[in-house]
């Protein structure tokens, strides 16, 4: 059995390092930031592992060898670098290039959606020809963060999406494109960034119609993860809060993208909605930067200032500086995403997975809640897909 | 029904700021820091409210009123402190001061151990006494942190500790001789420092024979507890925690005592135990410090500076600086422990009481575990005990 | 002899510290945050001392006795504030309010340039007239930070200037009519503020043909000298600093009035500029953020990363935070400033004044050079000073 | 001409660093982090350039190639260390071991220390024979930090040292006999570590009688050079510092012996003593600890945390996170000593070099003072150096 990752935006930080990294580090142990590498192996007998993934994708960006690029990012170790010659990855083009990026594709030339939906939908069904085993299919988003989508988009149902594609409606977005292309091909759809994609509801319906997994939005790899394990920590001391400050600096094109404030502001809402259902209130002052600051490459650093009350409404406070590897911490989270979102499709539990919402920053399962409480979601739904 | 609360060591920060900030704020919401208070309010009917507590305790030092000590440390808000003209609290003397304290004590002699032990229970007696309505009375220990002690001492029973005071063996503690009076004296006892007293085998014997609650050690109320949450959280995502160097500045009489190189021996131990079963294991280097520096006073501020490693081994870190105030993190703490001690002693329930692992440094129940288990604990054993 | 000190913006949290600070400490040694205090005193003697100064000025708000608005600020010690049951000023109605505070001057009419102008000697006549000695003005601008002027304004030279007064300009500011008013009358100008004020044309002209010293702009009290000394040192070491990111949270009313986009341009250009001069070379990054954050208050925290490289071209990083307290940094600057400037006039030294270009962020004699120069600066000229 | 560097500790981190970084750099522009480079270019045309330097030395270790230690450190970049298959470099044995080395040398035995001075003395000879051209020899102290002498020692004229080199006396350090052995032979001496060396009276007359230049101790890296240039703002703006906490870690050789308490005393000393010189006063708390932690190998990071009162003496506090690289950052430093000592020797010198206290924590030409000024004296001497 294979598992086929189409990934849009393969040749971004985060995709190339998952698809290298793989390619290249498939005997060795790759559990470092895993969250399923920290439950009971025994349970996960069940799922598929990493070796049984094969990777295609599409890009804005010419990209040549997988390799070459990873070179240029330097992420990855150089004794992993150098452990081959060539990664060849199909990129499919042309890669989707709906109106919300339009002034990050350059001069690329916008297709009719009708068009890019059929060309998804053939490269999807091409790859999975290619495969030598049986597989099933797997789109995961990973380009590069949208902008804000009206509220009425959000409410189509499926009737009205179809009909906003024929029109050519150019309020459809690239990862509409790639998640409609994807359900209609019978793959589960993963959205790793803040699209809107995953709450629109003719997308909904369809995948629970269609029994096929998806999930998001917009991966959890660091001060997000901090501020939900801190802020379930001050919850159960009944530390109240009064604010927190949250800078981000970073220095990849994911930075570069984000601050354009049309970008940045979906990111942020992200970003922001974590802390109250977490803390239980929402009286307190919540600040949310992200910059652009290019000595800091793919090393995301994030600086919190944390005020908050205690006995007798005496003031304290605390700082967290945190300094992670923006591609390094998202790509095993991809990867665990890729093998849990296989063991659904097997099971053809379609919709949104409430034991995913572990790995988002905006969970669309059952929303945000203490950490722990979604880990043991986790820990639970695995235990029960061992055993189906 | 009345709680008769007497501390060893009252006139110190914590132990100060609790007696007069409860004494002073019973009308007001002291909910603060309080782990209890975060619980469902109907769990806790059947647990005593902070109303129904009364103080007294014993010190080395003078102090006079209780609310001219705590203006002297100006740790609670002024507010509170202009409430009152006085604050007026038995303090019974003499204190004990057995070896382990001798060079805090002074020029204070040391008396016979056996004659400690009576005037300690004379003590309680007679406060219980003073009580209007029937009370049960519980013992705080909030003295100074005290030294290693042997193997030997550990292993006492029962009959080896009796024959130890009855020869007034020097390696007798204080707070030794605080728990057996208050073990004998059918109160519940708990150890907020870092002491040996309740892992002598002949105390913990007595108060399971004698369905008395014990509970301790060594009060956690900042970085241990931070630790505790985001080790958990390193190790549910598989990021494997390489060094954590974790320094302490503390200007309070605490940290001066601590500046000692023999009782910080053991306050650093218990900072140290609590990673590795946290995180499940022992590979990586662990620093402690604790420096006493007076323009902190009260305000503890400890800083952590944690390495880490993720995907293919890929080194990150990140800093936390926690601007804490000791005594106001602990008071909620300690009011929370006497509530749940007193209630374990309604139900008889003797020796340690696991579920009241989350409050300390080493916590001598189950152990350290993560903290959301030791949260669960708790919750699990309060709504069992409101329903008994 | 006698310092008529009039502040526009008297009730904000800086000027209202100034007041209050200075008129119930006068018997202390307010030394604290002085830079002229850390000169040899003997070289002062020519100077005035804080007792000469009086104080008046103007305010949009109410404001009420001073002592009132310094106890809603809560920035000078309770013990401090409780030395008097009042301390009244002068506040002379109505305050400035050109285009430029429109929308920060609610539902205030505003008058015609002329009529303002008028109002505003008027009253410093007024106060001079108040005073029982001898006396000289000062005007210190301390109100709302400005947006950014024209090149066309600040071309003006003086008989443009007063055309725009008399037809009344829509872009002549409030700082304009403080500035041009206190000139007629004789006085010193100090601009404490980010404001384009004195960086026009007509008002340098006019302070150097009326031999009338001017001072500005924008105080810099925390987070911009750390870079002025930081960088000196990175230069003087050949470590070349690549990247500096600066961010700043402040919960006052400058930082409210600074959350305004349009606002806070101006400020963060005067944060930007102070690098290039001082490291002489312009290859790095830098970003510079101001966030409005209620729970800090007055207290201004900022945060710094810098990435710089050494030998061999290696990297290294440093990150310092600030937490300061923004009008117990600026006051004793602004009086500082007043000295300064005052024994200008008396000798006659007009336009801007070199020696006083460590006191801004934008210092507008020389320009930035590094801290250790400025300092050398402002001691030779106080030395010159009081020799002649 | 040439100029002989003999190093003691030529297999450490730094001296190896220095030894590899120049032979394989000397194509390169290697300014980053010299102070040196940071003057005029005119006046340094009198000062030898880096190419003029050869390497030799003393260590305890094997040691190997030097280019196969140097990978063992992993300090230089790998672009660097690639440029050639070896380094080969003279390390004459056996280096020195006097008692207090003894238990860092392992089972090394003790020669007479007369015997040592001969072999030390010998081997400079040698070295300086085998140069082509004329040449001067320099000898630079980069082995183990040593303990603390006693005042006796400190004290002992010429006279006095000869006769305890004679008799053997077990006080004599490593240092002693390298400094001594260096002088006899004409080389300037540079002690770049915290040793007492350079303190022990008989050597100092022995450099001014010999007009022989000698330098020292312990080159100023870091943490100590940013407290001297932030103390010296602290000071010229009046803001009273009342505590610095300075902790630093470290995962080198340097932080392995460090954390020996009796090595570590003189360390810290050496880091206690900036201060006070710079800021004028001493009352002040001030603490330095030095931790030896693995993750961070030769990454040194310190912490410090500084409270100091402004105005009506209201308290504020900054911290500042430094990470360096310990030998990146002391490598540019070394070869600035040698060029300048060299010209010292030039120009006959002797004793202490004033101008050259900007480069250690315990200057021992005129002792600390402002970085400032430190920095000017470097630049005058240097300027009148290059016109004689």
């Amino acid at each position: 059995m294979t598992i086929n990752v189409l990934i849009a935006g393969i040749n971004g930080a985060t995709a190339n390092t998952v698809v290298v990294g793989t390619t290249l580090g498939v005997d060795r142990e790759l559990t470092g930031g895993s969250i399923l590498a920290s439950l009971d192996p025994e349970q996960l007998t069940q799922f598929p592992s990493i070796e049984e993934i094969r990777f295609a994708g599409w890009d804005i960006g010419d990209g040549g060898d997988a390799l070459d690029v990873a070179k240029k990012y330097d992420i990855l170790p150089s004794s992993v670098l150098g452990r081959a010659d060539a990664v060849p990855v199909n990129v499919y083009r042309p890669a989707v290039t709906a109106h919300d990026v339009e002034e990050l594709a350059g001069a690329l030339p916008i297709l009719e959606a009708q068009d890019q939906v059929q060309g998804v939908r053939d490269n999807i069904k091409q790859f999975a020809t290619a495969s030598n085993s049986p597989s099933k299919s797997i789109v995961v988003y990973l380009a590069a963060p949208g902008k804000v989508v009206d509220q009425d988009v959000l409410d189509w149902n499926e009737g009205d999406f179809e009909v906003a594609i024929k029109s050519n409606d150019p309020r459809i977005t690239s990862g509409m494109i790639y998640c409609y292309s994807a359900l209609s091909e019978g793959c589960g759809f993963i959205d790793f960034t803040p699209t809107a994609t995953l709450e629109i509801r003719a997308l909904r319906d369809m995948a629970e119609r269609l029994r096929l997994p998806i999930a998001g939005r917009d991966g959890s790899t660091g001060q997000t993860l901090l501020k939900s394990v801190i802020g379930e920590m001050m919850r159960n001391r009944s530390l109240k809060v009064d604010g927190w400050y949250s800078t981000n600096i970073i220095g990849n094109n994911d930075g570069l993208v984000l601050s354009r404030r049309d970008h940045a502001e979906i990111k942020t809402a992200d970003k922001m909605d974590v802390l109250i259902p977490v803390l239980g209130y929402d009286d307190f002052d919540h600040v949310v930067d992200i910059r652009y600051y290019r000595p800091r490459g793919d090393n995301k650093e994030s600086w919190d200032a944390v005020d908050f009350s205690g006995w007798h409404n005496q003031k304290m406070s605390f700082r967290i500086d945190w300094m992670g590897r923006d591609s390094i911490l998202a790509a095993p989270l991809v990867l665990d995403l890729v093998r849990l979102v296989y063991r659904s499709m097997e099971l053809e539990r379609g919709g949104f997975q409430a034991h995913l919402d572990i790995y988002f920053k905006r969970p669309l399962g059952k929303g945000w809640r203490p950490f722990s409480h979604m880990y043991n979601d986790l820990k639970e739904q695995v235990k029960a897909d061992s055993m189906n």
